[in-house]
């Protein structure tokens, strides 16, 4: 049995730059929670405690949306995300007190050791602790099963593969996720979340149920950062017909998609060229305009910036070594100086 | 290595009413050619022939629109659809004279054996002679290679399994083309061409491509009918991922999909709460309406109809029993008669 988990109020949150009403917030997780759906995230984009001017303020404080949305719901759980260093122990301590059940502590996927008191918080007060690994693309099946397993041992009763750069296929998602099922423990279960940049959120998400996954994030119309994550509506059909039982009702879900979320959307979550560039070279969405920028002042394909950071593996915080590997990359296709004859 | 066929200019041709001009599929074929797409298909939506008040009147001729996409290309082959009975043998020497050299025969999944004279003539004229079997979730795994062998016997070098709704998710598609692939001469190519209506349009071609499929259909922007096709430029990024290597190059192949055709679409290819009722129910997008009708006549839910349309595996042509399909399910879902008592 699958456990279906909407981000469309905590990822989609991106979309419409963190301006959802607590009036949004309960209308769509009551029709979420009439369609069956297990689990429905709020937060801010960035997490509880994200509303700043560097991640983008928020109309509304996270306590007044996850009110709204426990207060809207009869019998789904509502989940907030939380990255240390944006939230603090202090936000979870708020949100659980104003409904919610289940804990999403988020880091990097080498970084997995900075969740450790927060999880251990989450699982010792009473909450579904689930550890959300990041940028899962940048290491390898086994080193991200390691920082799993860190998890676990705090807490966490689930951990996610996060697809946050939309780069896995389904091979290389089902690789993770049968690597973290084989380290961690039977009673914990894995997770996946998908972004739609290589056009596989459905894709990758089916893969990672048939590995062994058993908490699948969507949202509603894909909602989400980017080209936004797998359509949960669509996901829910397409688990059906590949043998996957969830506890949603098909018809009620595409209804609060189609009547409720779509229009408060402000344009259509589709693939388009900046998209498939960033899931492509497998980077942050915050490096465009440093690539951009950066390429523009050496003469080369801002594209090819982008790829040269996936390469780098350059992560946040780095983005002084942008300019660094534009410049390289302009001396790399600099045409060959003239003058020396071949083969001298 | 993947043959990698663009089908902007023919199932796209039902995305904006088959009113693509030559000087649009020119500079499309041309940006397609650049980018180093092997095949590009060019006809009405429904094939060559298909301009007509029931399928949908065309600008231009396909005589028009083939010639110019000849004229535009360098390197890439010229393909033409063909349904019999709609279009004919005639039309296929016209496509021929003007410089098409792949012929793409479709027929009903399990109506290969009208294809036999126009597969042959294909083959025997110096053609690519392609079967394409339509509807493919319609039959199972085992039957649908019995009618690719008889394409195969008339002359096919490469056989589709045309997944026309929507309908397959991964696993039923790589199911489908091991069948083909065990089924069929080695020299013989298996294809798979999808829709995106369970959002598994680039899923699942990756998936026929692991499965032993060579050549894979998509188009730009994933333009085509219902939820649209793989999204082309998506797809290449995402089998490259994969460990597939085509011949296209991804910059240019991103750049014509956003610069020449996303202006020219008249709305996004997103998958609506229509698009998915399809492809989940799998039956033909022409039956919605009239199972509309028949739904409000018998107070039933449409997309109620539409399922069990899919379970009497309904076909154009049998829209008759559609009412009858309405009329039985308002007979039962109707609550039961009071007056009995329970266990009488």
């Amino acid at each position: 049995m699958i456990t279906l988990v909407d981000s469309s109020l905590r990822d989609g949150m991106h979309s419409v730059r963190h301006q959802f009403s607590p009036e949004h917030v309960a209308a769509v997780a009551a029709g979420l929670d009439r369609a069956g759906v297990d689990v429905i995230e709020v937060s801010h984009g960035d997490g509880v405690g994200g509303s700043s001017i560097q991640y983008g303020r928020a109309a509304f404080s996270d306590a007044e949306l996850i009110e709204a949305a426990a207060g809207g719901v009869a019998r789904a759980r509502i989940a907030a995300l939380l990255l240390p260093g944006i939230g603090t122990l202090r936000r979870l301590t708020e949100a659980q007190r104003l409904g919610a059940t289940v804990a999403r502590v988020a880091t990097h996927c080498t970084e997995a050791d900075i969740a450790e008191q927060h999880i251990a918080w989450a699982a010792e007060h009473g909450m579904t602790a689930v550890g959300f690994l990041m940028m899962s693309h940048m290491i390898d099946a086994s080193q991200l099963a390691d920082q799993a397993r860190l998890m676990e041992s705090y807490g966490a009763s689930v951990v996610y593969i996060v697809d946050s750069a939309g780069a896995l296929v389904p091979r290389t998602a089902a690789e993770r996720v049968a690597a973290l099922r084989d380290a961690l423990l039977a009673e914990t279960a894995v997770g996946f979340h998908a972004h739609n940049n290589l056009g596989c959120g459905v894709g990758n998400a089916l893969a990672a149920a048939d590995a062994g996954a058993t908490w699948l994030d969507g949202s509603l119309r894909g909602l989400g950062a980017g080209a936004g994550n797998a359509q949960l509506e669509v996901l829910a059909a397409a688990l059906e017909r590949s043998g996957h039982a969830t506890g949603a009702e098909l018809f009620p879900l595409m209804d609060v998609a189609e009547e409720v979320v779509a229009p408060l959307m402000p344009r259509p979550q589709i693939v388009d060229r900046t998209a498939l560039s960033l899931g492509y070279a497998g980077v942050y969405s915050s490096f465009l305009l440093h690539a951009e920028r950066a390429a523009a002042k050496f003469d080369v394909e801002p594209r090819a910036v982008l790829m040269e950071l996936g390469r780098r593996r350059i992560v946040g915080g780095q983005e002084d070594m942008i300019i660094d590997a534009a410049a390289e990359l302009a001396d790399r296709t600099a045409p060959a100086q003239t003058g020396s004859s071949p083969g001298a």
